[in-house]
This record gives C-alpha cells, structure tokens and sequence, in this order.
C-alpha cells in the first residue's frame, strides 16, 4: 500500500505509543482530533488551534457537502487551504450525521437519501459518494461510509446493520483513490455483541484498510459497556494499523480507552463545554458561570499554559459569560482544547516511560479531588 | 501637572502628529481606540489587538459600574489586569451611554439617576462617583462627567446643556485624583454653534486639563456639519494637548478630522461592523455576504497583514458568515481593526512627511474605486 503509515513506538499493556505519517505531516498518538466540523474549530483560529499541540483535526462531510459544498472546497483546493489547517485532516464519512442532523431519511442497499437540516434540499449518500467528497475535501484520512447502529439493538438489528456496513466498507475501498501519505479507515460495528465485533472486525481485515475504527459507541450505552466492547475489540484489529474510537469523549472515557489500545479520539465535548461555560481541568469540570468565580483573581488551572489561564483570572472568564462576551466561548474553547492536549501528551509519556497505570491513577485523583476551595466572601464587597 | 504628557512631533497643516505618554505606555497620535466596551474589545483576545498595532482601548464606565462593578474591577487590580491589556486605557464617563442605553432616566444639577438596562436595578452618576469609577477602573485618561447634548438642539437648549456641562467639568476636575502618567480631560459641548463651542472651550481651559474632548458630535449631524465644527473648534484648544473626537467614526471622517487638527478616535464601527459581514478595505467597504464572494479565493484586502486577509480567502470568509461561525466574527473584526490601525500608521506618516493631502488623496481614490472587480462565474460550478 501507498497509503498512509504506522509506527508503533511502545506499549505499555495493551496501549500504544506511536505515530502516524500522512501527506500533511505526522500525528503523534495517542492523539486527540479537535472537531473542525464546518471548516472550523468552533471559536478558534487555526493558530490557535496549532499552538494548543493538535496536530490533526477532524471535518465533517454532512456538513461541508451540504455548505459550501464539496465541488466548492475542491476548486478552492481542498479543506487545507480552505480553513488554513496545513496539518493533516481526518474527515467523517457522512453517515452518522445524515442519521442524527437530517430530514425525511430513506436507507436502502444502496445509500441514503435524505433532506438537508439547512434549507431542505434532497441529497443522497452512498459509499461512493462519500469517498468522493472526502477525495474533494483532500482528507489525509478518509472513512469508510457505514451506518451508526442505533443504540439498543438487538442483535439481529446490530447484525443486519453491521453486514451493510460491511457491504459498503468494501464499496467504499473500491472507490477509494490511493494516494501517497494518504489512507482510509474501515469501521467496526457491531453494537456491544462481542461475536458481532469479531465478525466485523474480520470483515474488514479481508478488504484492507490503512487503520480501523470502532463506531457505534458513545450512542448511549455509558461507559462501562463502551470500556467493556472496546476492551474485546481492539485484540481483534492488527497491531500495525492505527484505531479509531469515534465520538469519544470525556477524560476519564478517553484515558479508559487509551488503556485498551486506542490511538486517536474525536469529540465534540471540550468544543462545545468552552461555548457553555464548562472548563475541564486537572481538578475536574468546572462551571465558570457559577456565582463562587465572580471575584477570583486565581486562573481556572494554574498548570495551564492557555492565555485563558496564562492572561486571565477566573472573575473575568466569570465575567465574560455573564456578559454573553464572544471572548468567554473563544477563551474557554482554547483552555479545554489545550487541557485535552495537554491530557494526550501526558498519556503519551506514561506509556513511553511505561508508567500509564501509575500516571492514570494521578489524573483520576485530580479529578475526584475536585475544584480548588472558593475563595471566602470579599469583606468589602459593593451594595 | 505631573499627570500625563503630550508631545507635539510634527504638523502638516491643521493636522498634528504627536505622542501621549501614559503610566501605561505611549500612544502615537493620530491614534484610533478600539472599543473594549465590557472589559473586551468584542471578539478579540488582548493580544490580537496589540498585534494590530493599537496602543490604546477605551472602557466603558457605564457597562463596567453594572457589570461586573467598579468596585469589583478595583479589587482585582484593575481594569488593565482584569482584560489583560498592559496598555494605556481610556474609561468614557458613562454619561452618553446613560443616555442611550439606560432607562428611567432622570437627570438635575447633581447627576442623573437611571435604571440599568440589564436588570433595572436603580443607579445614580455624578461628576464624582463618574472620577472614583474611572479611578477604581485604573484608567490612564479619565473623561470628565458631562452631558451629550442631542441633536438637533435649539441653541438655547444647546447652550444650557453645555454649561451644566461646564458646571459639571469644574466639579471633575475636584474629584480627579492627580497621579503620575494619569489624566484628565474636559469635553467641549455647544452642538454646532460656534459661540458655544467658543465659550465651551474657554471655560475647560479655565479650568485646566490634560487634553480636551470635543463630545456631541457624530449623533446625527452629518459629516459636513461635523467636519464645520471640528473645523472652527480645534483653533479654540491649546496646542499643547490633545484632541479627542469622541465616537468618530468611519475611516472617510477620521481622516477629515485628521486634517482639521484631531489627536484621538473611538467608534464600535470597525468592531461592530466585523460582526455584521462588513469588512473595511483600501477599495471601500465590502460586505462579505454577498454571493460574490462565494467561491472568490482571493484575500479581502491584499495589501493586508492580518489574519483574515494572509490566511484566508473571501471565499471562507463568506462560508463562515453563512454558516453562521463565531470565526467569521473574530476574522471580521481582526481585519477591521487592522485596517483602522494601518490607516492611523498612514496618517501619521503622512504628517511627518508633510505629505497628507497627498496621502489623503489616494485613500479615497481607492474607496471610490471601490471593490476588485467580481471573478467570473465558475463554469464547473455544482448544481
């Protein structure tokens, strides 16, 4: 294969230190992709971004399809250029969105067809389709289009839902285009059924594919059955192929998951938390809203390097929110998005020093010990 | 005095090129202030603002005593730790927002007593609590307390306002506590009667401050009546201080003003603008919006060093605006504020070179030009 590469540089049990070569330069892993989901890291510049230490992020292709369109970011050459990221790019295949974003949804053997949540336009996405606007959007890593098993199922739902997956995992690797330094992930279903996981993992080994996924998690089943199917599931992927957890996800789920041998993560949460007030810390989440912020000359973590807590006090993020400022969304979503780099290259040292167990142990006591104590009543607060 | 000092540089014509030297720094004059009107200039971090190459921000008084009040900014060491803004500052009074924004307003001889707009909690301002907020702020120039005389006005109605103005100037300048690097300056009023103005001004200078104000303009008046009043006011103020045109304005009227003998500028405009899609350039003002600009890959303004304009094109700009994405505010904003800074940075030398119409003269060459001429449509372009 040309694709992209793999180098597995440590274990430490089962989880691993390593890095990943694509077009766009190199991903140290365990990694953990921002969500750039239309063509930006919410509230952040691409500077930005970079100086947190991401190295990779992730864009959404329901989105980027529907708006600007991917012919669009193809003439004006590629998502790259488009957003400014000169790093590599991991993009979506479609298929989770249409089925949570998406209007008037129609499945078959096929593809999807379904009406745009913007303006409610009719579209369709098939396997091909998809590795088509991820070839326009110039992903370093494209994935394979699939679709999300609901969560429950039953196991002959997740079976049939796995099998077409499957059918279009190889629809999907026909259609792809290789490329040097750039690669396509397939993606693991199969709901929490081990034998389902076993099955699909095969499935996907038989066709090929630069790196495996495990989708269908973090849709509900809380974490300790996605900690127990990941657990299973990654003996069942090659050792000399990156994995994938989609949508993952909190600290402590994304520090669990790294101890099962999980190399690259995506989520939402320390985006959206820094647009609602939410900062993730090394003493656990914290409300910069809460009234106890209001006069806090203290940062809201002092072992952080972000200009939120390099620059600023807590009393003036506290500020910025109760004053609905842009900034408090631009400065939270920097920190969280700093601490959650922060988090994946302190996860990397533990497992190259051979430590992990030891250094997770650490993090969860930060956590559990919680929020530094509020300083006491101002004596000579204002009327 | 030992407050703050100006030094007169250069001249060309009415205009002047100068320097004003604070606790905090130096500004060079002719100098344009972004608003940080709630301890943020809007969608901006500090130091996106000083890399624009602003010297100064204006707070202010009005937003800051409701929210999150002068006593609280006080605690935490000021307005300049507060914002992380290590430069001059310049506070308002909070007496022209009082009357914009406020309601219930009831004003005497002593002060106005009004109700916040955010709560409709009730507040009162004088010329002395309006000095002990900008003191507890840490402003570097503190304005005295007046009242902006609306327009149109009688000149009886104008006149009356202005000497209470005058009334309230005296008792600023009690209030105003001298410090090393701090000033003060008084507000000329008299709308657009050169008699009121006249007499205005004479009773500042009677007084004695660090530079004068001219208020009560830019609300309605029209450029011509404004520039006539800058025009005829400036001979009226002492040479040795500066000048601040409060709340002018776009980039045509500061350059006016420039050249009738204006020192300083404020205006939301570059900011508020950058929020709504207008970008300010060297051919006119563009909004990024229109359809023109979607798959334009060239930068807003070419000749522009900002972020906007060196690391992206129209074409992501207009995809942010209609994808409704905070980034497009903070690029809009960066940009118009760049330029605004640019503008001053040509001014000055300008003035220095003893070139300014000249200079003058190819700025608005280029806004009449208006924009680069539109790309042909796309002939691949989706359907």
């Amino acid at each position: 294969m040309t694709g992209l590469s793999f180098a597995l540089l440590a274990t430490d049990g089962a989880a691993r230190r390593g890095r990943i070569s694509t077009a766009h330069g190199t991903v140290e892993t365990p990694a953990f992709m921002p969500v750039g989901t239309a063509g930006t890291v919410k509230a952040m510049t691409a500077d930005a971004v970079r100086s947190t230490g991401a190295e990779i992020v992730l864009g959404n292709t329901y989105h980027l399809m529907l708006r600007p369109g991917a012919e669009r970011v193809g003439r004006l050459g590629g998502l790259h250029r488009f957003m400014g990221w000169q790093g590599p790019i991991l993009t979506d295949s479609g298929g989770f969105q249409v089925m949570s974003l998406a209007g008037l949804r129609k499945i078959d053997e096929n593809g999807v067809t379904f009406r745009s949540h913007i303006d409610g336009s009719a579209h369709a996405l098939t396997p091909e389709r998809s590795i088509q606007i991820q070839h326009l959007l110039d992903a370093d890593i494209t994935m394979a289009f699939d679709e999300c098993t609901p969560f429950p199922a039953t196991e002959e739902q997740a079976a049939a839902s796995m099998r077409l997956s499957m059918r279009w995992a190889a629809r999907s690797r026909d259609a792809f285009v290789e490329r040097p330094g750039y690669g396509l992930f397939g993606i693991v279903q199969g709901s929490t059924f081990r034998d389902l996981r076993a099955e699909s993992a095969a499935a996907l080994q038989e066709i090929g594919f630069h790196g495996y996924a495990i989708g269908g998690l973090a849709v509900g089943e809380g974490q300790a059955a996605m900690f127990e199917t990941v657990g299973f599931t990654t003996p069942m992927l090659p050792a000399d192929r990156p994995r994938y957890l989609m949508g993952v996800g909190r600290p402590e789920d994304i520090v669990g998951a790294v101890q099962r041998g999980i190399d690259m993560f995506d989520c939402v949460m320390p985006t959206r938390s820094g647009r609602t007030a939410q900062g993730f810390t090394r003493h656990g989440t914290v409300n910069i809203r809460n009234a106890r912020h209001a006069e806090d000359p203290r940062p809201l973590d002092a072992a952080c390097g972000c200009p939120a807590c390099c620059d600023h006090s807590r009393a003036y993020l506290h500020h910025l929110f109760k004053a609905n400022e842009i900034l408090g969304s631009m400065l939270l979503t920097w920190h969280n998005i700093q601490y959650y780099q922060d988090l994946m290259a302190g996860l990397r040292q533990a497992i190259a020093d051979g430590r992990l167990d030891a250094h997770v142990g650490e993090l969860q006591q930060g956590w559990v010990a919680g929020d530094i104590a509020a300083l006491p009543p101002s004596s000579t607060d204002a009327p």
